[in-house]
């Protein structure tokens, strides 16, 4: 009963933060967001009372996608599939699930943010985590040694969801991979231009593509004096750069994951270091970094790869940066992570959400990493019985973020989002025409025209023109007892009123010319 | 021990029927489903001795897609995704799981088949069962009250998976529906167009559609003397009746669900009509059936029904059949089912699948029905809290049984599926070139050219020529020292052999004008 008061009171405070919303005319997602919230504390409540509270919602850190973020979406994969396409990839799926043993021991710390299936009898199973496990688990199950393949699908992670971030639960990835033994770089330098064509082409605005390479990573370390076994989890800390200052940093690795003063200080300086081919060459030439074999191996790669993005004409975007970690344990060399550098315009974040919030360079919120990946050597071979290794190299676009992005575009510009592709409406002014628009409208059909009619045995000819207006339908064939006599059908052009007859005859025709261009 | 022992025999008796399908020569699906078993039973072994044996395969009753089936998948799709668009519909998308609550009290019987999410705190949930359900939670949840929308994703169901006949675990769902309060039967004639349409472009063959109607169904079982609490499982049992012979179906309802010999002789008569318009017309004078109110409405219907499919001129395929039932609950008015006539040209099934077999009437086995829906006018109102109806009717297409036909139909043709669009691959015939193929390739793809290279410094002429030829690349571009100085870029076609040299600048255009047609 304590608890239950407990849970009023914050139905209560909750109930306040959504009008407060409401009435500072906060954007659609959050209030959502927040109702949500709300929904969830009140069935908390019903479950207490044993009364059945229906509650009316998708689950944590899910959503629906209306007909317009549909629209958004399919355009945005559109442009990506296209690139895909175009460097010759072929595409897979897999399944949502996978045996619980196959995801075991591939992600670290982030384990525990699996989904498992409840245990209905039968095998122990996992919601997909990322596309890349799936992937090694694929090649290594089917003896694939070379495949270029991408995988556009939903991953589920049971991570603290900010919605008006395009943080998910439940959200897409879009993989793409080179898996084989090949000559040093060449695949590498393909995923960097990939990243490179597919955000140019998004006009996402500007952007940059960190670069680093676990080996130097790893070779940095070492010289600096971080034990073996700590290597990964001081890695986990050095990936936390780009949210937190050095400072904080610092102390994590010091107080909290017992690295020498020295040491971190060390590491401080080699982090702070950006630049390009002009950089590797100098670390090469490091008196400290230049004892280790790996940072060697790593920067003499970089160096490799630098010289194949300049064949690419894109080193205008690539930076070579050793605060770069990426949290995945399973990197084995390159690794990269696109950035962008214009903020979000977001609205005032809620109450809820201001603990958070990441601030960007620029003072507003940072959307953050928009595309991220690397090599992983290692992976397929923990699938495979005799341990045979296959080298891939791979790249993820955080597509969730560019729907963010897209979908706020969309808003602000008057342009509006059709949802049909909709060519023309079969409409008729007059009553009791329902069957000759049906027949009309099943011609069309058959000739292969996007066409409509009301659901109505008479509608209103201003309601069929509403109809086209609000759904953005450019043409209407109208039907009357006079075009039935002609043999014509009055074709409309809905945004200039424009009319003229046409036989029908000729009807498919000139629907066809009129709509080519859209 | 005594049950290690039984595993170790059934682990004995599976591997005999792999071996026996091996040396049958069975195919490799049939093969790949009876290792699966084999493995499961293994992965029991391993457990009982406390040792780790893993197994690389994935869910019970589920699969991966390799490259080719994704050609076909894609190209499956995109005739669906057409026929959706063209008569004016919009797309949404919902999560993969809802909260348990949302699909409790939906699917009858079938809801033990529902997969749940594991209690890791926070929300209960299930994954989808199908995608209706998930659409009238999002128009209740949305307030929305007439849509016309697709929805294409999986949904998942525990159900006993026979993969050779295209019944997976997690399977696709093509859904089209139409929401909304419109005139009698115009919306339910277009559903029943978009079957004909689809199943007519996919040229799976000849094939008709069942049509019948809920409210016909109950007004037969009440004046056929059926108790009022039995209509929904002799409704079932009368759903079996594609499956299992009259004399079966008609012990079922009356020793296991009490029904008299003569209520259910009276079904009988009934459930043996087939016809169109006129069988419709002739129910509406039978003595008993027009008893009920309900079967005439239901009839009334029907004859409107198959007006607008003569104007269609569809009713070639159409049947108006009183022993269809459909087995989900929700249906509350016009029911159809389209079943390919043509049977699966399936290899001898394996003996562990031979009791589930269904024999079709041209003794093959049987693809069933592969689309259904009808009219389900009160869902929507279970969501809503104040119980306001949105009436809706669709359809969902079986797109599994259809992959499973097309990649036979694919396997029998001569003509190769190819699974990249690749126009031309960028080659040398001599050393050192690689960064001249690199520039080529990237000037490529920067004007739209689907272009491959090879991912090594020096690769063998003959190797990137086998290359094109494996995965259907029609053209090659070859680069030389001669062609550097001269400024061209040999192109070859790879089925003719013929070579052409092109000047750099015309490049683009000639790979463009050469790929138009494919």
């Amino acid at each position: 009963m304590a608890d239950k008061a407990r849970i009023q009171e914050a139905v209560k405070a909750q109930g306040e933060v959504v009008r407060r919303l409401k009435a500072d005319k906060a954007s659609k997602e959050q209030i959502d967001e927040e109702v949500a919230k709300l929904l969830e504390l009140k069935a908390q409540l019903g479950g207490d009372d044993g009364k059945q509270t229906f509650v009316l919602k998708t689950a944590k850190g899910t959503r629906d996608y209306n007909p317009k973020q549909m629209a958004i979406r399919e355009k945005v994969f559109n442009t990506i599939v296209s690139c895909f396409k175009r460097h010759g990839a072929e595409t897979i799926d897999t399944p949502v699930f996978e045996l619980k043993e196959t995801l075991t021991g591939k992600y670290g710390e982030d384990s525990k943010l699996i989904y498992d299936l409840k245990d209905q009898g039968g095998e122990l199973l996992s919601l997909r985590y990322d596309l890349t496990v799936p992937f090694a688990r694929y090649l290594a199950m089917n003896k694939i040694t070379n495949i270029k393949r991408y995988h556009i699908a939903k991953v589920y992670r049971r991570d603290n969801p900010a919605m008006t971030r395009g943080r998910y639960r439940e959200f897409y990835q879009c993989d793409f991979d080179i898996a084989g033994q090949y000559d040093p770089m060449i695949p590498d330098a393909e995923c960097l231009k990939i990243v490179y064509e597919i955000l140019s082409e998004l006009d996402l605005g500007d952007f940059h593509i960190k670069v680093n390479d676990r080996r130097i990573l790893d070779g940095m370390f070492a010289v600096c004096g971080v034990p073996d076994e700590k290597f990964r989890t001081i890695c986990s800390t050095v990936d936390k750069l780009d949210k937190m200052l050095w400072e904080d940093v610092k102390n994590e690795m010091v107080k909290e994951k017992g690295l020498t003063e020295e040491a971190a200080d060390q590491i401080g300086e080699y982090v702070s270091m950006q630049g390009g081919m002009d950089l590797a060459e100098r670390l090469l030439h490091d008196p400290k970094l230049s004892q280790s074999k790996q940072a060697c191996a790593g920067l003499t790669d970089m160096k490799q790869l630098f010289s194949y993005l300049q064949l690419f004409q894109i080193t205008d975007k690539v930076v070579f940066d050793l605060s770069l970690a990426r949290g995945l344990d399973y990197y084995t060399g390159v690794i990269y992570e696109a950035v962008l550098c214009q903020t979000l315009q977001a609205p005032t974040p809620a109450p809820a959400e201001q603990n958070g919030a990441v601030s960007g360079e620029e003072g507003g919120v940072s959307v953050g990493s928009v595309a991220g990946g690397g090599r992983y050597d290692g992976l397929v071979g923990m699938f495979d019985p005799k341990g045979r290794k296959v080298p891939c190299v791979g790249v993820s676009i955080g597509i969730e973020r560019i729907f963010s992005i897209m979908e706020q575009k969309a808003e602000l510009s008057a342009e509006k989002v059709r949802t049909t592709e909709t060519q023309v409406l079969v409409a008729s002014a007059q009553k009791n025409l329902l069957e000759e628009r049906l027949r009309l409208t099943a011609e069309l059909w058959n000739a292969g025209i996007k066409a409509e009619l009301l659901y109505k045995k008479n509608p209103k000819l201003l309601t069929q023109l509403q109809h086209c207006e609000e759904t953005g339908i450019p043409l209407v064939a109208i039907l009357g007892e006079q075009e039935l006599k002609d043999g014509v059908v009055k074709v409309r052009n809905v945004a200039t009123r424009e009319e003229v007859d046409v036989s029908r005859a000729e009807l498919v025709e000139e629907i066809k010319k009129r709509t080519s261009e859209s």
